[in-house]
């Protein structure tokens, strides 16, 4: 049905919202370049990418797989302090892609724009063997002049969450393995929202650092401890997250947690009372502190014992 | 060598001036996204991916690969009437991907910027069984006010372009076919350069038309066809090519100049004043006018014969 690329872009152009009706004063799919108009300087801009087999395994479902290649770039904007205002979206398929798996795809991405914000306003479809979504995004600050950022942890700072940790990984091993029940965490990993309203409180409080949790906690703090040039310490029996996944990972349920990703939380770093502050609006969990200035560790404490951690997060580096 | 991303970033984040030394206001590579300060307001926003063995062969080198990958969005961005500011790069690796092909293609990337302009401010990176590169870029228009667009086309106007057409297809043709000489067209294929002054110079003019030849002039004359719903009339000797090109291609030359790709050379449309305009700054040649707004048909004429092209421009889509 659908030939070429001229009829590629009048298929997703008719068919989704978030495509068509884009604001007046801008350009979108059709040209060399989509332009947008900002009310701010500042621009948000950044990139992620899913990999059929990496990131995603097709029986998920390309609704999924759209809606999450979206989310994880929301979720991006949300760990730096903006709104998502725009994406493009580049395809890799191959001739097995059918078009109810484009209409599936375009129809998630459509779907996470209109609920947590964007437009799909450009992009490029090429030849792959493994089908691949490489999406960019721009944002635009909550506050112009204030954006959260990974090297700005200092002494004494609290470390906080949003959300329970470790749901998505839990959904994940729940599918694979056909375990049934965890139909919340089954959810979550096929369908997590971005924490846009905990971003934007966290930059009204004056939050200066903070980042999303894609990677797991582990890895992900570990980047703040290398921006920052401190060490920080989890209290680990503080860390939210849903009792059942108790049964599932038994002996090494924290490990597990900590080293689980695409939960799509966020980290949110300051002063108690900005977190206060914070957690009048939207429920967060302080979960350690900032202890050195001077190393980068990062210490996960289990009733002031320290917790050695052996497995690492996933890395898609080379895998 | 380069073990994890983490690895990867610090590489990257240190050999390379565009990724390393981006102007004070800006954050780049190693937050969750990139923050860029801009003048004006509008920012023109696309993206570009080219796949192993279906846009290049690892043979032609990756410095060839970046340089490539950053000038055809350079390109694109050219074809609205903007400047370069910011790049994101997703790189798609298999562990078939060496650190010096690594270095390569972000040698050449760097290159492409330094010289046309723009900074690499982050990316992802993700396994893949081909090899790709997915990149997008922001942009800045020459004038707040005025960009080109495909659907600007009007009766009476005039058809131009920048430079010659067919050099990269041939460069590309000798080097599959192992023809000697044709350096130049080697030369173009491997290191095309996007048109940047021609695109301010037409701005100035107050051009309103206009598009980058990314996939051969029948396909992207057409294109501005169906866009401004006009037809447009080309007169093929009036097209510019290097004479070369007839030993190559002999009885099929005006088919295959018309059809091939990759010159990175723009179609600008307009009346004869601004053409004319432009013409006196860079080099322009006028090959067609827009003959009718009410179909939307591309006709090729050779001594005022109407010239039948059956074979079509390459279309990424599905191949």
């Amino acid at each position: 049905m659908i030939k070429n690329e001229e009829q590629f872009i009048d298929f997703i152009s008719n068919s989704f919202e978030r495509i068509k009706n884009i604001p007046d004063s801008w350009i979108g799919i059709g040209d060399d370049a989509a332009s947008i108009n900002l009310n701010s300087k500042n621009v948000i801009f950044c990139s992620d990418a899913m990999v059929e087999n990496v990131h995603f395994r097709k029986q998920d479902g390309f609704e999924s797989v759209g809606w999450k290649s979206i989310v994880s770039n929301q979720s991006d904007l949300a760990g730096m302090g903006a709104i998502p205002i725009a994406f493009t979206i580049t395809l890799g398929i191959n001739n097995k892609f059918s078009n109810d798996e484009i209409k599936a795809l375009y129809k998630g991405m459509n779907e996470a724009c209109e609920i947590h914000g964007g437009y799909l306003v450009g992009g490029d479809v090429v030849n792959s063997r493994d089908i691949f979504v490489s999406i960019s995004a721009l944002g635009e600050p909550f506050n112009k002049d204030l954006i959260m950022l990974r090297n700005k942890a200092k002494i004494n700072d609290l470390v906080a969450v949003t959300g329970e940790i470790g749901n998505a990984a839990a959904g994940l091993f729940s599918l694979e393995n056909d375990i049934k029940s965890y139909i919340k965490q089954k959810n979550i990993f096929l369908k997590p929202a971005p924490m846009i309203s905990h971003s934007e409180n966290a930059i009204d409080a004056g939050i200066l650092c903070g980042m999303d949790i894609s990677d797991g906690l582990k890895k992900d703090l570990q980047r703040i401890c290398n921006a920052s040039k401190v060490s920080i310490e989890i209290e680990v029996d503080k860390i939210p997250f849903d009792k059942k996944l108790k049964d599932l990972y038994e002996s090494n349920l924290y490990e597990k947690i900590i080293t689980s990703g695409e939960d799509y939380q966020l980290i949110i770093i300051g002063s108690k009372e900005k977190l206060e502050k914070i957690h009048k609006k939207t429920k967060i969990m302080i979960i350690g502190k900032v202890v050195d200035n001077k190393s980068s560790e990062l210490i996960f404490k289990n009733n002031k014992n320290n917790l050695k951690i052996t497995s690492e997060s996933f890395d898609h580096f080379g895998k």
